[in-house]
Parts: C-alpha cells; sequence; structure tokens
C-alpha cells in the first residue's frame, strides 16, 4: 500500500502513475503523496481513466482528518466526471478520534493562517500538476474544518474557478481584501448550525461585499445543524453535529451547478 | 379577446373551456377571470394539452400589476409541465404606470394583509378547481410584491407543497405561528437589495425558526440587487432594481429543484 512514488513540490513531478487501488466502472483511485515543508501529507486521488485532461476539485476533510467520508467524495466527483483529490491537511493521515484531538490540530492550524493556506496550496499545486488535469480548470470544496480552508484559499487569491463551503467555519484572521478572490464562492451552511451563526454569516456576507468579490453566494439550510452532509454525523460526537438528508443532497445539486457554471 | 367564461369563487366553477389565446407547440395560454369579492381579477393561463391532470404553480407578478413578465414566466413553467396562473392582484389587471402607482396600489394590500391573503387564496382556489389541474400538488412563486404575496400565503396556511419568492419583500404584519405554514419555503434574495436588507433577511430567518416552518432555505445572491430577474430592470424606474442575468438562472435553477422535490 506504500509503494507510491512522491511528489516533491520542490522539486516538481517525481511521482510515477502507480497502479490503481480501487475502481467502479472506469474510476481509478490511488493514494498520492505530497509535502508541504516539513509536512507529509497522503492523499487521496479519484479519477476516471478516459485520457482526456479534466477539470480537478480539491475535498477538504473535516475537522477529524482524511478519512472515508472526504474519499467517498472524492469518488463522487471522480463519477461526475473531474479529478478529485482528496488533501490531507494534518500531515500522514493523521486523524482525530476524539474532540480534543480535533480541537489541537485544527487550533493549530486556524491559529496560523499563513501555514493553513500553504498546505492547502500544496494540496492545489499537486493536483494542478497530474497529467489528467486541466490545470486552468480547478476547483476546492471543504467540509466543516476544510470549508475554512476552501474560503483561505480563496481568499488567498488562488486560482479557484470555484470555493464551495459545506457546514464550514467563516470567521477569519486574514480577511479578503478588495480583488484577492478570483474564485465564485458558494457557502453553504445550516441555519441552526452553532459553528456558523448568524451573526457569524452576516460577517461574512459583509466580508464579501467590502472585498467586491466578483461572485458569491450563500445558501442557508433552515433546521439544519452543522456536518449535515455526513451521514456518520449522529450527534454523539458532537451533539450539534447532525446529517440531513436533504440540505446534503439540495447543497451537493448547488455545488454541481456552479460547477457546470464555471469548469465547463 | 374578453369572450371568456367567468370563474366564480361563490359558486363555483363557471366558465367554459376557451379558444387559446396562443400555442408554442402544445402549449395553450389563455386569460382567465375570477373573483374576490367585489374585485374582478383577469389571470393569464399557461399549460400544455396532454389530457392528464399536472400540477398547478401560480405566479405573482411584481408592483407593476400583471405584465408581460409574469407572463413569461408563466409559460416557462408550463414549458417544464405545470399549470401556470399569473395572477391578477390588483384586479382589471391594472399596471401601474409609475412607482407612485405602484405605492398605492401595493402599499393598499401591504396594509391589509388579511385583504392581500384572500386575492392570493382565489388565484389559488381558481387553480386548483381547473380540470387540467392536479389540485393535491399546487406551488406558488412570486417577484418583488408577489414574493411577498407567496409568502403571506405560506403564512396563512395555504394547500402548497412549494413557495418561492424572487427578491421579494419579507416584512409581514402577520407572522407565520408555529405549524402554520404547510408549504417547503424558498426565499431568493439579492444580498445588496435595499427592499431585503440584512436585517430583514434576518428577521425572516428567526420567524421561520419561530414558527417551526418543517422546510425553509434562504439564498442570498452577492452582488444582486432588487428585481434580479427581470430583465426589463434597468435601473431607470427604480435605481436599485437591475436584472443579474446569473442571479436570474440560479434561482430559477433552485425553484426547479424544488419544484422537482415536492411537486413530481
Amino acid at each position: 500500500m506504500f509503494d507510491f512514488g512522491l511528489f516533491d513540490l520542490q522539486t516538481g513531478v517525481k511521482f510515477h502513475l502507480p497502479h490503481s487501488q480501487g475502481s467502479t466502472d472506469f474510476m481509478q483511485t490511488r493514494d498520492i503523496d505530497y509535502r508541504c515543508d516539513d509536512v507529509h501529507s497522503r492523499g487521496y486521488l479519484a479519477w476516471d481513466e478516459t485520457g482526456e485532461r479534466r477539470p480537478g476539485v480539491l475535498v477538504f476533510h473535516e475537522g477529524l482528518g482524511l478519512g472515508d467520508f472526504a474519499m467517498e467524495r472524492a469518488r463522487r466527483l471522480a463519477s461526475l466526471g473531474y479529478v478529485a483529490l482528496a488533501a490531507d491537511m494534518f500531515g500522514d493521515r493523521r486523524q482525530a478520534r476524539n474532540l480534543q484531538e480535533v480541537a489541537t490540530l485544527v487550533g493549530g492550524l486556524r491559529a496560523a493562517p499563513e501555514k493553513l493556506r500553504a498546505r492547502g496550496r500544496a494540496a492545489l499545486e499537486t493536483l494542478a500538476a497530474l497529467p489528467q488535469v486541466d490545470g486552468s480548470r480547478l476547483a476546492a470544496i471543504g467540509f466543516c474544518f476544510g470549508g475554512s480552508v476552501v474560503l483561505e484559499l480563496a481568499r488567498a487569491g488562488a486560482d479557484l474557478k470555484a470555493a464551495v463551503s459545506f457546514h464550514g467555519v467563516l470567521p477569519t484572521k486574514m480577511p479578503a481584501v478588495s480583488g484577492s478572490v478570483k474564485a465564485s464562492v458558494l457557502v453553504c451552511t445550516g441555519a441552526d448550525d452553532p459553528l456558523a451563526p448568524p451573526d457569524q454569516v452576516a460577517a461574512f456576507e459583509n466580508e464579501m461585499r467590502a472585498a467586491a468579490v466578483r461572485d458569491w453566494q450563500v445558501i442557508s439550510y433552515g433546521n439544519a445543524l452543522h456536518g449535515f452532509t455526513n451521514p456518520a454525523a449522529d450527534g454523539t460526537m458532537l451533539r450539534t453535529a447532525l446529517y440531513n438528508a436533504q440540505a446534503d443532497r439540495r447543497s451537493w445539486a448547488s455545488m454541481q451547478r456552479l460547477f457546470d457554471e464555471v469548469l465547463t
């Protein structure tokens, strides 16, 4: 399982095209290593083998780390025709076992937004450099903590056509400045998410206005809490994180429509 | 043009199936008269002649009155397979020629929400009673003033599967009460619409929460002003009403998706 090549951001693409670790019809999946400074990340790639370059989509995981949920989303994106890279923001594919570990892993990065952005960019550059990816058509999506990564990348002016946050954390230490955001921004948020309360949504909208962001939307789903896209969110780990099939379907469809607009 | 039958809400359906006033492929359109107390309304009906009962959708016009814009939306709905009735809220198909007339016509109804609701209900009952309509699958959409009509109908507990407001006015004198709203509510609003400023959007969301509305969503479109769905909104009549093709397409698509969910 660990016999894949290493992608080195300093020296360029070095990895060899590895064997597939799984497939559904034409779908290919494999782990992919990349580096950001001294952090070794092990992402997860999913794509349909078609021979032509496809738009690339990053998937940023929740506070629990890169696991089944983000991987399944990557495969779903691949089935839609995208090359999807589920990033590993914590390095060594670390996964939190409890809320305290989440707080440590997430807190360390959110307190240092430049580091967080650098990790996001490392994943983006990895994706953009893949032979099956059209580097001029890139997007990023993220869930919970991953939503904030997506938004940080957009604020930093990353070359993304779209940035989609699902129940993401909205405040930032480094607000967007006028003209910095290139991506079409879509924020899908639960109207009852205590991690994205109405005043933070309002502040985010004001940030978008103040930075004259060319294209942004916020969708607020009534009765939806935190983590509404994740079927595993059953309120046990975090009382206020609860799956909501309707908001999950709707937000995914809104993402697809935005991708149809800007990635094709 | 005036030789159609009269639909009388007091005595039941009296109108005869009239000749078509226009058609595109299988599309039929005609005027349709209905009454609410002493007000005679002349609505506009559009449908595809298929022989089977279809879901019915009301279209509530802007403050200018029932005109080309709402009629075109009715035809668009018909082309999607719905029977669409563009209501005439002012009676005698009155149309405002300037903002002062808008203020008079709209103000009179908004000051008397029971009267406004009754007019909306008269249109709903007219639509529901049509032989080509499946009365168990009804929805309503509205633009600007019409958005507030849709929301008033929803608050009043009208038997609607969906209520969609496009750049509608959100405050009400008769807020929804717990359990009153049956419809799935979708509010599509311009983030820069001075007629639906952030505090009113927040108040609306709080109204939905307080009334435990089963299903509601608010979509806020960045950079969109009032009237964003209407190509004729060019800022001349109302400086802050401006067409926005992107927000128009997106909001219409969101409406379609909601209809796919609840009307089929």
